[in-house]
Formats: structure tokens, sequence, C-alpha cells
């Protein structure tokens, strides 16, 4: 993905209720300030950036990149066998084929899904900023929903009776004052959440296909929340069955499209820490719902209070802390290699000497240029060589590892 | 009180249990810096100072002006009908007798109490720096508990099932950490962090006199906590039965004396958040125990949260904060008047100008020596006067108001 933005469909947003809350107008919808206007990708576009992500070893990271080196998706597309080849793939690289995409897109299609872009309207603007940010997002429901501010709200799944309760309340009173509530359609904490926010709008973040709803009793309440209204958003092709590794990374979807999130219960390592950790690493906003010292399942909600999460007792406590953010635009980060947008060729003794450089432990690509005395161009090609190969692993923040 | 110190039998304090908790020796005494070796009064000293604090309008803050004014007590004493009437007492001033004083005294020993002075051993080391600090403190039980360090723990006394466990678990804990707690005596959480640091050592604040145990009910657990070298102080003369107003005066001492205030449970408006209030004004940590936003009885505490109170799930929460306090030797704070010994002479226009300066809103003595253009002798003198004749309300921070 390169400097790629999407926008509301109103222009910024409408005064936000005061710290006396005098002003009650809603909050209207969230822009990016990069691009002022929603692009629409052609229909040979969206073929391509799909092959792309749906093809061997390429993430939204490795999508990025080969965006930002090839300058389309089609020119990567090209290029995948060679570069997967010469960062030493054993084996044949899978390219996604242009029937296989269209038949994806025929399906996605038949479940009323779209599938989006990032600088297409529709696509969370939030989320938009993540440098994990899916290249195509599968939509379902009202596209309007999408481009509203949203809190996450997010907790154990066997939630006590107290627990459901204030989730409930909170989805309400965030819901009542503009906000959309997103989740990820969970049993507990999330479903009590979406429950009382289908009124004034909620957004559901699966882990599977849209056809693989999961757990599959809350088909009802999906059915209730696109019915109002609400969404669903997946980067999953239809069919695909959610697996256990699915969730944590389903749950930087559900952080970063929101302003912030609010934890309401949780025990010690549960996933709803997961989904904390992604927001803080993202620049979200944390909260947290505080509970007895003797309730295990408020552990890890007291847990995030003393590590520096904002302690919530009422949806008030979240306004007023997101209330700053929403008034600055939304800005997408400088990518690490906005400069580079031409693929160099990297000599044998560059890749040898670059991959000697890696390790298991993650090290910093700014490290590796300095270290190796390359290009920035040669190392990146090189990096993506790799990857491409199966052999790298990108981490957030510019730091890469060999697998 | 002039600059006055007391210090412990043992020298400073024993190395702390470090972060990693390798080190575990107790913490085994405060001392106050100002003084190292601790005085002990003469009787006919200590008859002088309990007739004046036991005069009419002689509070602790007057009790400090007025010894730092005339050198001695008894100095104070005979000059304090003269300034009462120069302040305009419409009544005639009593000051409390030798033979009231010498009569206290006896009833007091019948009790087992000692009447201690801030640079006497067992006078608690922090309370000494606390600007109201009482000039004499009835103490029972064992002096040496009372030179250690301490932690406060208060909260409601219509406590709940889980605040009551929690607070017994953290003053057991507290206590095998080498901590003294000190409470109220109260019903509840009181209660509960009392018996639950007999063993150890644990202190009883009483807002009436020795003989007044409030609730009388209690009167076998304070038995129980001097049993087992704990101890009880109150500033009350015996037969002093509480009053309402005795409660909030009462918790400046818990504070006072402790490195830090634990909160349990309170709800919105209680008394334990009088005390934590004390707590941040006197300078000492303020630490809470979180709750499920729907128990009324966590709102007070979660409530200190948010305002910046450390939270609290276990005792290592509390003994990690104040480890870097305890390293810190105890200063005195300057006072006021620590540079103004002897008593000026006000002309009637001085005091005319200066008590026409003077309202209902308290102003800052600094305030009053600038604006009246008189000498900060001068200015002092008539607010002794003025206060001697029930006319002029002290608050903290050099604060003064008319009454």
């Amino acid at each position: 993905m390169t400097a790629t933005a999407a926008t509301s469909p109103t222009n910024g947003i409408a005064p936000f209720p005061t710290r006396s809350g005098c002003s009650i107008l809603l909050p209207q919808g969230e822009s990016v300030d990069a691009i002022k206007q929603p692009t629409r990708l052609t229909d040979a576009e969206r073929i391509d950036r799909l092959r792309l992500i749906r093809s061997d070893n390429v993430g939204p990271r490795t999508f990025a990149s080969l965006l930002n080196h090839f300058g389309s998706a089609k020119a990567a597309l090209a290029h995948l066998p060679d570069l997967a080849k010469r960062g030493g793939s054993s084996r044949a690289f899978r390219i996604c084929s242009e029937d296989d995409a269209r038949a994806e897109l025929a399906a996605a299609s038949r479940l009323g899904v779209t599938l989006l872009a990032p600088e297409e309207a529709g696509y969370p603007p939030r989320l938009t900023t993540v440098d994990d940010a899916p290249p195509l997002l599968g939509v379902r429901g009202t596209i309007e929903t999408l481009m509203r501010p949203m809190i996450a709200i997010v907790g154990s799944r066997n939630a006590s009776g107290a627990g459901l309760k204030f989730a409930g309340q909170l989805a309400r009173d965030l819901g009542e004052a503009g906000f959309v509530v997103i989740s990820g359609l969970a049993r507990g904490i999330d479903q009590a959440a979406h429950r009382a926010s289908v009124a004034s709008g909620t957004v559901a973040v699966l882990a599977g296909g849209h056809d693989r709803i999961y757990p599959s009793e809350h088909e009802d309440l999906l059915g209730a929340i696109l019915d109002a209204n609400g969404a669903a958003i997946s980067e999953m092709p239809p069919g695909h069955e959610p697996r256990a590794r699915d969730f944590p990374r389903r749950n930087r979807l559900i952080s970063g499209a929101a302003l912030g999130v609010v934890v309401v219960e949780a025990a010690h390592r549960s996933g709803s820490l997961i989904t904390a950790r992604m927001a803080n690493e993202q620049g979200r906003e944390v909260f947290a719902v505080p509970g007895s010292p003797l309730d295990p399942r408020a552990a890890g909600t007291n847990d995030l209070i003393k590590q520096g999460a904002t302690l919530v007792t009422e949806a008030n406590d979240v306004i007023q802390a997101v209330a700053p953010i929403m008034e600055r635009p939304i800005m997408l980060p400088l990518r690490e290699d906005d400069d580079d947008h031409l693929a160099g060729d990297p000599h044998a003794g560059d890749r040898a000497q670059i991959t000697s450089l890696l390790g298991p432990s993650p090290v910093l690509i700014d490290d590796l240029i300095r270290m190796s005395g390359a290009s920035p161009t040669i190392v990146r090609t090189v990096l993506l060589e790799l990857e491409l190969a199966g052999r790298l692993e990108r981490h957030g923040g510019g730091l890469v590892s060999l697998i």
C-alpha cells in the first residue's frame, strides 16, 4: 500500500459533546487528511490487488512493499516468481490466478460482501493508518457506519453478570453519544456490547470468512446488526474457517479501526489483553474497567490500569479522553520506504551479505542498511525476495527476522 | 511547636525488600533527620505545654506560633490573657490551670497513657512533620511499634465481604513485610485491617479519649492490639466522648503518621475520602483498591485512582511505592515563622489595619504582610491576638480567615 487514504462522505467531525455536556451534536464521521475525496478502484486493479494479497507469502506489509516498489499490483505480480526464486524459495511459488480472484469476488458478492481498498469509502478511516492494514477488506452492511468514529469494547467470553451489565450500559451510552461500537462477535462481553448498540450502530470484526461466523449461534445477532445499519468486516476469503491463530490477527483490526479500546473484564493472559497491546502499539487509547482484586476476571484490567490505561467507570471517561484525538485529522504515517519507488537489482554478493546479517532475532531494517553499506533500495529488494521465498518475517516498527 | 523532632531507638532503616524480592530484611524504624537523639521533657515543661494546648482557642497551629514567639510554653501562658484581650475577646479568657493539667496527667497515667511531645521517643516520627501535629499525643502501648514505618488502611464501615477479606489480606502481607498497620478502630475495613495485623503490630487512632472507645464493642479488639505490642494514640483528654467533628480531625493523625494511606472501599463522600484528601495535603502516598463500577462501595476508590491515586491489588504495589520514600530522611518542613522568635508590640493602628484586611475568605499571611506594610512580627502577633480571642481561624498552607 502506498500513500492511500479513505475519507468520509461528510465533511469532518461535527461539534462534540463538551465537558459540561451542553453540546450534544453527534460526531458525524471521520476523514483522512491526506486525500480529501475517496477514490474507487477499477475492476482490473481490484482483481490484481486480490491476486497479490492471496499469493504465497504475501501479507499486508509485503503487499505494501511490493506496491511501493513496483508501482502497481499488476507490475508486482509479474515480478513475484523471479523475486521468490532469487530469495531462495525451494518450492514453486504459487500466485493466485485471475480465475481464483474472480471466483472469490463472486462468492463475496453473493454474500453481500464488497472487497474495499483503504482509499475507498467504507474502509474504516482509522484502520488505514495501521501499518499492516488489510490491502482489501471484506465489508458487509452499511458503509456510512464504517466511516463514523468507533470505540472498541472487548472482554472475557465467560464474563460475570456485572461485567455483562456494564458492557451493555457502556455500549448504549457510547452509542447515544454518537460512537459506533466495534467488537469481535464473541460470547460474553463482545456479545453484550454489540447487542446494546444494535440500534445506534455496531461493527462486528470476524476472524473467518463472512460465511463462517464464530460462534455459529451468533448468526442471529449478526443478522440483527446488519438489519440495523451495522456492518461486519473480515480480511479472510469466504469459506475460511477461523483457526486459533486468526483471532489475535483479527484483534488488530478491532483496535486499529477504533479511537480506543475498552477492556471490560479480562483475566491474566487473555485474548482481550492482546487487543489492548495491539491498541497500544497502534497508538490507540487503552481503557480498562476496574474490578475487585479478588475477582480473577479483573486481574487483567487492573493490570492495564497499573500500566497506564485509563480507568473507566462510565462512558464519559471514554468520551473525554478521545475528544482531543477526534479534533485532530487522521494522519497517515510515513512508510519506511516512501522515498524508494524503484526496485534495484541486487548482486549475489549483496544478497549473501544482507542475508548473513539476519537471524532469528528481529533487527531494524535501518540497521541492516547501515551495517551492510548497501543502498536502501538494494536492502529492501533483498528483504522482499526473502519474504516471498517464505524465509523472512516482518514485524511492526521496521523490524525483520529470518524464519 | 518550634523545630522539634523525634528519633528512632534504632539507627535508621534496614535494607528494604527490593523489586526482585531478594532482600527481605524488615524495615526497622524511622528517624527524623533534624535531631538524632530523642529528648525528654521535664515534668514542669510537660505541665506547661499541656496547660497551653488545653487553654481556650489554642489549637496545634496556635500552639506552634505561641511557642515560637515566646520561646517556651511557660512564657506563652503568661502572655495569653493580654494577647486575647488585645485581640478583642469579649469574654474572660480561660487558661487551663496547673491543677487541671496535673489531674489530666494523673488520669492518663491511670489508663496507662503517656502524653508525649514530638521530640520524644514514642511520638510517631512522620507525624512530627505535619503542620498541625498534636503538641502532646496520648500514647498507650508499645513505644517501639510507634517508631516503625506505618501504612494506613481505611475504608467503609459497611464493607462488602470481598472488601473485608482484601483488607485483612493486605494488612497481613504488609505486616509480614515489616510495616505497622495504622487505622481508626472503626467497624468494617478498619477492624479487618487491625485484626489481621495484631501479630505484626498495629496502631489504633482514637477520636475520643483513651477511655472512650468508639464503637464500644471494639474494646476487646483494642485489648488484643495492646497485648500484642500494638498501640493506641489520641490527642484528646481522658473522658472526652468522641463527637462527629472529632473524626475528620482524628483522620489527619492516621494519614500523618503513615507513609501512605490505602483506601479499600469507599462510597462517594465517605469519611475515608477525607483521610485520602488529608494524606494528599500532607504529602503522603494515596493508594486505592479498585472495584466494579456497579458497586457503590468502589465509587470513591475508583475516583481516587482517576485522580492519580496508585491502584492496589496486592501489598507489593504499596511496598514498591513507599520504598523510595523510606530511603529519604524524614525532613521537618520549615515553619512560616521560623525566622521570627520575638513578639513585637503592635500599635492600635497596626491592629485595625491588619484586621480590616481580613475577612471570611482565607488569605495568605504573606499577602497580609505585603498588603499591610507592617513587619512580619507585628502581623503574626496581631493574628495570634485575634486567634486567642476566638476571632481567627488558621487553615493549612499559611492561610487565615476571620470567623
